[in-house]
C-alpha cells in the first residue's frame, strides 16, 4: 500500500512557483527597461534552485546568480541556456569548473581579475564575466585603488569580455539611509572609467529606490520569494511560503507544571499544549522559544518553552477543548504569519528564516 | 582536468568519525551493564547519518533512535540490522511504512498505543515498539491518567511488544536542578505498572547524573557527537567537527569606513577586513554578527558587521598584513573554538549550531 509522503512528515512546505513568476513579472515590469536577472544563490533562497530556477526561466529571467561555484554547476543542470554569474567571484585552482560548466565569475579583486585573464590566455577562448566595484559595504568587489589600477592595464581589459559592472547596495532596505545615495555617487564615479560597459546596482530594495538606481540590469532575490522590498510600508510583493507543523499530541496542563527543556514554561493556570513536530533542526529557530507563534483557523497560538530540535509547545489554551487534535496541521507560514512576521519574532531578517528551512520538510511546488 | 571539489566549496567540513565512535565507547564505559543506545535524528545532529550511523554500529550500538519515520526509512538502507526506534511516535495512516522498513514508534500516548495495537491486530504479526511516559517534560509521552488507564486495558497490553519504557530528561545539563529528582521519582512510580519491561531515562546528560538514572538502555545523542554533556565542568568528550572558511577577498579600511549591510561595522582606526565565503545560508548563524569570531594561526579574528548569507566580514587588524591571502582557510570550528563556544557567542546551544551545518560545505569524513 502506498504511504502519502506527506503522512509521514513532521512538516509540509508548499511552495508557490506561480507566485514567484507574477512577483519577478511585477518587479521586470516596475523596471521598464531595465532587464531583470534572478538571484537564486543559497539554493533559491531555501526554495529549491532546481525548481525555482526554471520557473522564473519560464516567466521571463535570462541572468541568474548564485554565490558559490558549486551552486552554478548544479543550477546548470536545471538552466541549460541561462547566463549563470557566481557573485562569490573567481575561486583560484578552480577555473576549469566555471569554464566546463559555463559559468562567468563576478570578479571582485584586481587578483581574480588577473588570473581570469591569465586563463583566458591559456584557454585561446571568450570567458564572459562581470566586474563587481566596492562602493562602500567593504564585502566584495574592487576597492578603489584597484579600480584606478585596473582602468590604467589596458593589456589586461582587453584579454577580459566584461557583460556589466556591478555593485551591491548595503542599506537599500532602508529608503532614507544616506548610505544609498553615497553608494550611488560612489559607483557612478566608477562607472566613469568603463564608459562602454553595462551597469548593476539594485537589489530588491534597490529597485524600489528609484529609476536612478536602476542602470541596466536588476539583480532582485529577497522579493521574488515574498520579502517586503519595502519594510515599513505595505509589502508589494506575493507570499510564496506556507509551512505546517504537524500536531503530535495535545496534552492537559496544571497550574505548575512545566514544560520543555529546563522547564522554562511554566502553567500558571490549568490548560493544553500541543507538541508539533517542527523544531529547530528544521530551521524553527530556537530563537523563537518563548517569543514565537503557530495559528490554527484563525487563533494564534504561542509558542510555550524551549523549541527542541525536532518539536515545539504549542499553548492550545486558546482553542475549544477538542478541536486541535493529532494529525492536525497547523499554520507556521502562512496567510496569519508570513516570513518577515516570523522573523520579527525571532529577532531575524526574513532572508534568515528562508534559508535555514530545512530538509526533513515534504515539499509541495504550486504552480508553474 | 579534474577540480578538488575543496577547491569549490566556501567552506570545509571536516567530521571525525573515530571521535565519535570514541566517544560512543567512553559513555558505554560509564554505562557499565547498562547497554547504550545512539541517537541519531536530525541527519545525525547535522553530521550525516548515512555515514555516522555505521560507524556506531561498527564501535558496537545496535539500538538507533530518530525522530520522524522518513528519517527511519533512510537510516535503515545503511543500518540493515539495526533496532531503529521513532521518537516523534507512531504517525496515524502511516503504519505500512514502518512496518515496512521494520521501524519501532515510541508510543507517546494512549491514542498511539490502540493505533499500534489495531494494526497489529490487523497484520497479525508481532511488532516491536517502545512505550514513553511523561514525567514532567509536558512534550512527549503518556501523561499519568493514561498511564493508568494503560495498565487496565490488558487486551491492549498482550496485543503491544513492548521492548522497553521510556521517558526523557528536560533539566539533565544542570545536575543540581531538582527537577531531576522530580522526574526520576516519577517515573520509578510509572515503571511499577510495567514491572516486566526494560527502562530507559537517560540522555547524554542523564549519564552523568549517576547510575540512579541509567536504566537498562541509555540514549545519548549531544556528547557523541562532542558536545559538553557537563556544562561547567570540563568536558569529557572529544571534538567531531571541524569548520574552515575560504577567504575571498581581504581589503584595507579607513576610520569611518562601514562594512556589511546596514553599514553596522564602523571602523575606528585603519585597519584590514577579509570576507569570508560562510554565512548564514550556512547555518553559520545571523545572531552572531559583531559576537562571533574566526581563529588563524592562533589569533582570534573577531566577526566585523552583520553576517550575510553566503560571507561573513572578519576584522584581521590583528594579524600581520600579507599573513591571510585570498584562499587561506579560517577556522569557525575546531581546536580554538568549539561548537559549544560557538553556541554561545550565537546566544543558542551547540545542538543548534550542528542542526544548522549546512549543505553547501564541503564534507570530508575521517576515521572509521
Amino acid at each position: 500500500m502506498p504511504i502519502d509522503p506527506a503522512a509521514r512528515a513532521g512538516g509540509i512546505l508548499t511552495i508557490d512557483l506561480a507566485a514567484i513568476q507574477g512577483n519577478y513579472r511585477r518587479l521586470q515590469k516596475k523596471l521598464g527597461g531595465t532587464a531583470c536577472a534572478a538571484v537564486v544563490k543559497a539554493d533559491a533562497y531555501g526554495l529549491g534552485a532546481s525548481e525555482v530556477g526554471p520557473a522564473l526561466w519560464t516567466a521571463g529571467a535570462r541572468r541568474f546568480f548564485v554565490a558559490m561555484p558549486d551552486e552554478g554547476i548544479r543550477l546548470r543542470r536545471s538552466l541549460p541556456d541561462a547566463e549563470i554569474y557566481i557573485l562569490g567571484g573567481l575561486f583560484e585552482d578552480a577555473e576549469e569548473a566555471y569554464f566546463g560548466h559555463d559559468l562567468r565569475p563576478v570578479l571582485n579583486s584586481l587578483r581574480e581579475v588577473r588570473l581570469w585573464a591569465d586563463f583566458r590566455r591559456r584557454r585561446q577562448s571568450r570567458l564572459a564575466a562581470a566586474l563587481q566595484i566596492d562602493s562602500g559595504m567593504n564585502r566584495l568587489g574592487l576597492p578603489k585603488e584597484e579600480v584606478t589600477a585596473l582602468q590604467q592595464a589596458e593589456d589586461i581589459l582587453q584579454n577580459l569580455d566584461l557583460c556589466f559592472v556591478m555593485s551591491h547596495l548595503a542599506s537599500a532596505d532602508e529608503a532614507g539611509n544616506v548610505q544609498n545615495q553615497e553608494q550611488l555617487t560612489r559607483f557612478r564615479t566608477s562607472l566613469d572609467h568603463f564608459p562602454k560597459l553595462a551597469a548593476s546596482l539594485a537589489n530588491s530594495s534597490g529597485i524600489f529606490l528609484g529609476a536612478a538606481y536602476h542602470f541596466d540590469l536588476a539583480r532582485p532575490g529577497a522579493a521574488l520569494y515574498g520579502i517586503n522590498p519595502t519594510p515599513g510600508q505595505a509589502n508589494p510583493m506575493q507570499p510564496v511560503v506556507q509551512l505546517q507543523a504537524r500536531v503530535l499530541q495535545v496534552r492537559n496542563i496544571q497550574p505548575g507544571d512545566r514544560v520543555g527543556y529546563g522547564g522554562r514554561f511554566q502553567a500558571e493556570k490549568p490548560g493544553r499544549i500541543a507538541t508539533v513536530a517542527v523544531g529547530y533542526a528544521d530551521g524553527f529557530l530556537r530563537y523563537l522559544s518563548d517569543r514565537g507563534s503557530a495559528w490554527f483557523q484563525g487563533t494564534r497560538l504561542p509558542l510555550a518553552g524551549l523549541v527542541s530540535m525536532d518539536v515545539a509547545g504549542v499553548d492550545v489554551t486558546g482553542l475549544p477543548p477538542d478541536r486541535l487534535k493529532p494529525g492536525d496541521l497547523v499554520e507556521l507560514l502562512g496567510p496569519n504569519q508570513g516570513v518577515d512576521d516570523l522573523a520579527a519574532q525571532a529577532g531575524t531578517i526574513g532572508y534568515e528564516i528562508l534559508t535555514a528551512l530545512g530538509r526533513r520538510y515534504h515539499r509541495v511546488y504550486r504552480g508553474a
